[in-house]
């Protein structure tokens, strides 16, 4: 099943937020405009809405006031994706040059702050100050977990935790929280948004996890991007980790560097899929997804349960 | 009368503000608490911390309630001007090496990013989604400001208006919120918070003025970096823009680049103080320092005012 059937009953409230999303990148300055909507339309999966909207469907759904909370958190994960493209001197996303590429740099640092500050205002529009606490709270671990980031880029001797501790900064934070203030802003009570953070949470480190894998087994066509590219840019994630336990494949690994070629690359995900590190990831995401899905028992059974259930399963089970 | 000394009733919450600030800069990551703190020790007026505590005077004041709006606003300051270190290719600030010279454009980028993350956590910790509201939308105003002065820089074409426009973004609109949040986080009302947002608007286009007037005027002891160096950063300001009136003075302004030497600008200064453009800028800071003066007529007679008339004659004379 593909990914918008698991959520088709959402379809014109989706609708509702892309064209949201649009208007919330016009702006007086047409340069932070062009940037921002460039960015926009290159699409994306929106599984940060998608989680938002099925969230505040277990509390009291008002699509007017539950957009604005989906529009934010949309809106965040893009202008994180508009720094970290600047700091991993990422030319492609999603097959499209990316703003540092398209612009420079510094016009990358400042629609990513700009995007970054309209999603604020977004949030704001709900009058709940524990949501706004919660996304500010939220956006500084997110921070933390970047120049964490460049601080191990190229540093082969981390630990499994490093890891852990990065991907939940990077990814499961923020999906956890697209839940948690969905229900929230739809005055969800205290049990269900906490399972909902727990189940993003873990559907988060899941998905990163996927994401991780496959930039070693896809191809370039289907990445939008060299294959190999995490490691290219001495991003260490779960499979270079485990792959790393085999001396011999550890000694290769830890020869990578900014100019290591495609075909060094192609040599290098080879040796890294003969240890098995491959599946023993995939291992390790299977488990959090079901810790995902665990979270979900005690909630009522309704149609979006069944859509989280689905999303969940969809990303232990994704190609690309 | 030193600036400090004009509202000394204020220096043991002043010094809570500034331990507040260190605290606020403490970070898991010490990379981060290094960037940060480096910033910080460097120094600063702290403006915008002393008129959120002067407004809220004028209204129910708890300190503990209005030194989470004071850091809030201080931190959003010191988040603009490490980006603007990156954007400036800016060595030096307050004497010391910005972040972006001391580790570089990319530690420096996710600094901002996280300095003003942490100062979305401290608005929130006041519970008033009013307030909330206002930072967020000023913020966005920043930003726009700071793409519209990378999109002017060198534009050596541009208006009177094109300027203004850039020093309320870039400066006002922070200290009429920082007015104006001090009020509202002590319960004031609004005819009281309205007449000190437009008090601390147009102190601060007279602020940015002068600032703009010392870059030509001071010397490079007194600025902590070289004389005219907004305008060998293509940051055309109100003196370059009066000067640029005599079609002289003009052609060589037009000349002015990047790697304009430390000679050629000390000439270019000096035409640009023959055209009396110093005394035309001074005659418009002083203009706006009267509407900033008019604004607090009507507020109530106390302290404070006394203060806040103070400190903005202070800036219509300050020397560095």
């Amino acid at each position: 099943m593909k990914l918008k059937r698991m959520y088709s009953y959402l379809k014109a409230d989706i609708d509702l937020i892309e064209k949201e999303l649009k208007a919330a990148t016009e702006s007086e300055s047409r340069l932070l405009e062009e940037a921002s909507q460039h960015l926009l339309q290159a699409g994306g999966k929106r599984i940060r809405p998608v989680f938002v909207l099925l969230a505040a469907k277990f509390g009291d759904y008002n699509i007017q006031v539950i957009k604005q909370v989906a529009v934010a958190l949309e809106l965040i994960h893009m202008a994180s994706l508009v720094h970290d493209d600047v700091i991993d001197d990422s030319e492609l996303r999603r097959g499209q040059p990316t703003i540092k590429a398209k612009w420079d740099n510094k016009i990358a640092m400042y629609a990513g702050d700009y995007i970054f500050a309209r999603s604020l205002e977004y949030i704001t529009k709900i009058e709940n100050p524990t949501a706004h606490k919660i996304l500010s709270s939220t956006i500084v671990e997110v921070c933390i977990g970047e120049i964490e980031q460049i601080k191990d880029k190229y540093r082969f001797d981390q630990h499994y935790r490093d890891y852990l501790r990065r991907i939940k900064r990077k990814t499961a934070l923020l999906i956890a929280v697209s839940c948690q203030l969905g229900a929230i802003a739809a005055g969800a009570s205290a049990n269900i948004h906490k399972k909902l953070f727990e189940f993003g949470y873990y559907v988060g480190l899941s998905y990163q996890i996927t994401d991780d894998i496959l930039d070693f087994t896809s191809t370039e066509k289907e990445l939008g991007k060299p294959a190999g590219d995490d490691l290219l840019q001495g991003n260490i994630t779960l499979p270079a980790l485990f792959a790393m336990r085999t001396p011999a494949v550890k000694c290769v690994i830890e020869q990578v560097h900014e100019k290591t070629t495609k075909e060094e690359m192609t040599h290098i995900i080879k040796l890294i899929k003969e240890t098995g590190a491959i599946e023993k990831s995939h291992q390790i995401s299977q488990r959090y997804l079901q810790k995902a899905l665990l979270a979900l028992q005690t909630l009522p059974d309704r149609r979006e349960k069944k859509s989280l259930i689905d999303i969940a399963n969809y990303i232990g089970k994704r190609k690309y």
